[in-house]
């Protein structure tokens, strides 16, 4: 079934701001089994949206707006939606009086103005919204869907998933989806693309979309069916079969990501970290610590930016950077095992590296980065020369230190 | 003027991916006098995509297009735009002859595919893309102008700015706009706005928009006149009054953002940091390394997770935490002379708190930071009760310590 969404609010169009609430309800929509078709991104203007609604309504079963229902003289949704489907808007007083006693419980008093948002379409069914004022409306007529959501995300996101998904989930619609979802680290999508192309192709009733970031792959096998326990099936049959195409370069089969994954296996399997980071600034330190409960396994940390710090500090021997240069293989698990040592950890992570755009050598370029793992046995280190800016390759030399470490604990080769 | 926006690709009505050329395009309009009154995504979807054309060619002057430009069957733009305008695709040698020298210098033998790049709109002008395959398309008939620019942004953006800037400056439009930016950093946005309003309202010529994110408010100050120098002096002259207003909270007044500026006051007084972080585990050390050239004055930091990395590897007096408690003022200020003195800096900044879900005491409650500045004439300590979850609590303390570090460095009381 097609859907369309259309964001209202003039901030919605400056250079700053992006509408993000539609990838939430993409997202909970193509559970469902409705394909978002069209997005629309509109100001406070009521012709305008009136029009935008006409047109969504004509082309598509399920419209959705997010925002333009507050109170001021701007929000002008309500007004739009009345024009566009031809209904007048009614007064209910008990939506009014629940914004009163919200008003009351915050020791505040209801504004005039605030009785704006007491008019909905009439015939509509009204979501009731605990997190702000304005209630969404669930509006079915012979054209199809209007559903009038508030544009605080806070607001949005659950009265969708409490009070609109239930209503959409009764209709009958020929067609359900479900997708499956694989994360898959450092491998190039082009990589991912030649591998499993062969896969999903042979599997006609699988949309599959492949979605890189840097580092970071994710392949979304999107089923179709009659029922959604078919679609899961299908889904999760063809996810198994190129899960085993990818192996272990495969680290979710959900929305962790890989810091949430790594952060996991250190609490489940009782480890303790220490790092010593040169050309990544903390941002290692950053990532480890940056979930709840990480005082578990991380101790602390060096940013042994210069080489003072690398040496004093740190403890890593002058000779071995005299000898072999700061970005070497050596000074990376010399950091590595000062970390370790210093802070008595199970395992101490070191990287040191050119980030650029300065500082590289024929020898070393920008890009250059030595990562080295020390446990009780002593250090192994990894050479990488990761291409782009500076905050790509640090970004990357994080990735790639978070995905060693989850080779490491989970005992991949 | 009016102007749309249309973003093509079916991979951006997926749950992961957002148009994020709009906000770039925005900003150049709205630069040279341009209103963006809509922004569209649609799929790969010729009759969808020819009507949406359409409709935005009968109401607005400008209307962009971005992607669906490729070699592949999927790339509609171009056929989607002979529908919408009327006039037949031409087939243009010199267009496919650089394609096929790109492929050439990069070893490599042009597809036959590539081929349907060639052809254009008939009666434009075609944009070179020195950074891809696909030309852009300027085209203007007695409706208004259409410009199909390549999705990718590394090639829409130097396009854009090159080819069609000048062109569209050279139109004849009634109204002109600049806009004047403010950075303000944190100062809750309702003080922002009850400040200066009563400043701006009374501008009738400018339109203010305010942007809050955490911590940093910009203000938009957009003047319209009949030429862009006179909209660059109302807004100016409004921004004057605007910045006198709120003073030295105002960190910037341009795109500079809190870290930049902070960096480059470092190296313009060619002072020295050392930071050692409890709660905020690298954060603010990977903030002052992110920009090239921050070896010139961060040394080194140390992430002082555990007690134990507190005391024995950053040196603060065991008796200090005892006697205060780890979360305390005088833990903080110890942190910070310690790293200080370790490294051998002009400036020492310890951070320690309660960044939560967890841990968080009646005493010391979730949200509460202690923020240390040392120098050579010792620490001076700042008490905070952020608000949030553990990423918002860890970010608004690494603003707040960028803010102090600011403030010292400028001599703002």
């Amino acid at each position: 079934v097609n859907a369309e969404i259309i964001a209202v609010g003039s901030e919605l169009l400056t250079p700053q701001r992006i509408d993000t609430n539609s990838l939430f309800l993409t997202e909970k929509l193509n559970q469902i089994g409705f394909e978002v078709v069209r997005k629309t991104i509109v100001g406070d203007d009521r012709p305008r949206l009136a029009d935008e609604l006409r047109q969504a309504r004509d082309s598509s079963e399920l419209v959705i707006t997010s925002g333009g229902i507050g109170p001021t003289l701007d929000d002008l949704t309500r007004d739009a939606a009345s024009d566009a489907v031809g209904r007048k808007l009614v007064y209910v007083p008990a939506v009014v009086e629940a914004i009163e006693e919200r008003f009351r419980r915050f020791n505040r008093k209801m504004a005039e103005i605030n009785k704006r948002q007491g008019y909905v379409l009439e015939g509509c069914e009204i979501l009731p919204n605990p997190n702000g004022t304005a209630p969404g409306q669930y509006f079915q007529d012979e054209k199809g869907i209007l559903i009038i959501l508030p544009g605080p995300p806070r607001e949005l996101k659950p009265m969708f998933e409490q009070h609109c998904v239930p209503r959409l989930l009764q209709l009958d619609s020929p067609d359900k989806y479900y997708t499956a979802t694989l994360r898959v680290a450092l491998m190039p999508e082009s990589e991912v693309d030649e591998r499993i192309g062969p896969i999903y192709s042979a599997e006609p009733r699988v949309a599959t979309t492949i979605l890189a970031s840097p580092g970071d792959i994710q392949v979304h096998l999107r089923a179709k069916a009659a029922t959604l326990e078919q679609a899961r099936d299908i889904a999760e049959a063809l996810a198994l079969k190129v899960e085993a195409e990818l192996g272990k370069t495969v680290y979710s089969q959900a929305h962790e990501g890989l810091v949430d994954v790594v952060a996991r296996l250190f609490r489940e399997r009782q480890l303790t970290i220490a790092t010593a980071e040169s050309c990544t600034g903390g941002l290692l330190a950053e990532m480890l610590t940056s979930r709840a409960g990480s005082s578990e396994y991380f101790r602390g940390g060096f940013v042994s930016y210069s080489e003072q710090a690398k040496i004093e500090t740190l403890g890593v021997p002058a000779e071995t950077i005299r000898d072999h240069g700061v970005y070497s293989a050596e000074t990376a698990a010399q950091m590595a095992l000062a970390a370790r040592r210093k802070l008595g950890t199970s395992l101490g992570f070191g990287i040191t590296g050119v980030a650029g755009p300065d500082e590289g050598t024929e020898e070393t370029p920008v890009g250059t980065v030595f990562l080295a793992l020390a446990d009780q046995t002593g250090a192994t280190v990894t050479k990488r020369n990761l291409g782009g800016d500076r905050e790509r390759i640090r970004g990357m030399a994080a990735l790639v230190a978070l995905e060693m470490l989850r080779h490491r604990i989970l005992g991949i080769e």
